[in-house]
């Protein structure tokens, strides 16, 4: 099956399994709306291509890492949407959670989906114990303290931000977790080293890209309000470094992921593949040339 | 070790491990407090109690089932306490997270904690796959949608609220998940069936032991704001059947929760101390007479 249909499949059924009866309704249309609103899947994809490259002799764990990835980048994105953080109306052009359902549905929708990205690779241990196993952790490192999303939210409330550990937390972590968890769910557990800097590179990545979107006021392309992280007076790629700095820190990073990758059987496909997903993120403005 | 000095370890292991360096220091102190703040432990002395029931030949496993139950319990009590909920400034008698440290941080809490509970359970799975990934199963279908705490705050925000699923969902489930736990964690997976049929029963009639200290308004004994169930407009047990009939209803559970206790090693000394359980629970003015 083509990548994106098994991810969108994937998630239909851990959706479906959350929501059946006697589920409330409002909390299901919540969670529902919070997975299936247009989002790129950037991470699931990674997470996939890497167990193809790897072999993804297990297509079923590949599947429950993808989703299990997808699932809390979801739920991060419900909470970090709310009044109490960024307050957004709109995500991808639509209303957000909280917009659409209330606060109260939007805060259990994310804990919701948080519980429901750890079931569905808890639903896989019986099958492949020792990969499950690995995968969980990798997925629960990504997302909880230290080192995970909720650690790279949280040090927005510190007097000073550490801004490498916070996009590293924030952004790099569940990248990270792509593909390490793509790598274990094909059996590949001990390259996860070198993956999981193909990963952190790739986040950072696809953070710099944001800043440059953000700087060129791409906002029609990118369905939510510009100049967010500015405002709230974080250092950005752009900020730091001036557009053209930015653009060559980019193609740096997308470098030092592809030369990364260790050998595989996919690697050489990998390698191009990145390259190409890398000019599809860059905002038209900036002539799509880092690769 | 004795059970409460096992719990009291064993949640220190698992903070200790969320909170290490480099976790922001205000989340780290959020999520300490939202563990260590003087709760009864109710849901994982039950789970260990039925695990030493049932021969405990695992304490790793039900020490990670009792530690995940009580993150669990603590995550859902930081997010009810937010201003979009209960907004509830203190929490036995001490302020509640958002009120110690801000909305921010008490949803990052919730998250983190949500996120933790689980990968306590996920790093027992080399040692015990079966029991592990049985173990994780339980807890999420007592956490997440359509049975479990999420599902059951969310019925707060639909326009009629089913009162059995309700309470099932937002109590009852962790409660049952407790008892299942437990025998899971020693092996006797083959009775879980009767083993939540004891939870179930135990969670309503702590939920109604709860009814009638908030009817009676045992302020001081509980530390919390009383009254706050009748201001969401919803049945209790006292408003629907009366402070005599709740008591009567209480020991019909109780009792029906002793009768449920399925034929072990330790069934004689569980029964006995479930009947001193309730009668702890019971406010002294109403005779704690439920034994």
């Amino acid at each position: 099956m083509e990548p994106s249909k098994r991810i969108e499949s994937a998630l239909e059924a851990a959706v479906a399994r959350a929501t059946a009866a006697p589920a409330p309704p409002q909390l299901a249309h919540a969670v529902r709306h919070a997975v299936f609103a247009g989002g790129a899947r950037v991470r699931p994809r990674l997470c996939l291509t890497v167990a193809a490259a790897c072999g993804d002799d297990h297509p079923e764990l590949a599947d429950a890492a993808a989703t299990a990835i997808e699932l809390m980048h979801c739920a991060s994105l419900v909470h970090d949407d709310l009044p109490c953080f960024d307050d957004a109306a709109t995500r991808r052009g639509q209303p957000s959670v909280h917009a659409a359902y209330g606060e109260r549905l939007a805060v259990l929708a994310g804990d919701a989906l948080i519980v429901h990205a750890l079931e569905t690779l808890a639903l896989t241990v019986p099958q492949a114990p020792q990969r499950a196993g690995a995968l969980l952790t990798t997925v629960t490192r990504a997302t909880g303290m230290p080192y995970g999303i909720t650690a790279g939210q949280a040090w927005e409330s510190e007097p000073e931000i550490p801004v490498a550990e916070y996009h590293q937390a924030k952004t790099g972590s569940l990248f990270a977790a792509a593909t390490v968890a793509g790598a274990i769910a094909a059996g590949a557990e001990d390259q996860a080293d070198r993956w999981r800097i193909v990963g952190e590179r790739l986040g950072e990545a696809y953070q710099v890209a944001d800043d440059l979107r953000d700087a060129v006021g791409a906002e029609d392309e990118l369905g939510k309000p510009t100049g967010q992280d500015s405002s709230h007076g974080l250092a950005n790629a752009v900020s730091e470094h001036g557009l053209q700095g930015a653009k060559e820190r980019l193609d740096r990073l997308v470098q030092e992921a592809v030369d990364a990758v260790p050998e595989c059987a996919g690697a050489e496909q990998l390698r191009a593949g990145i390259l190409q997903e890398m000019e599809r993120v860059l905002p038209e403005s900036l002539g799509r040339s880092a690769a």
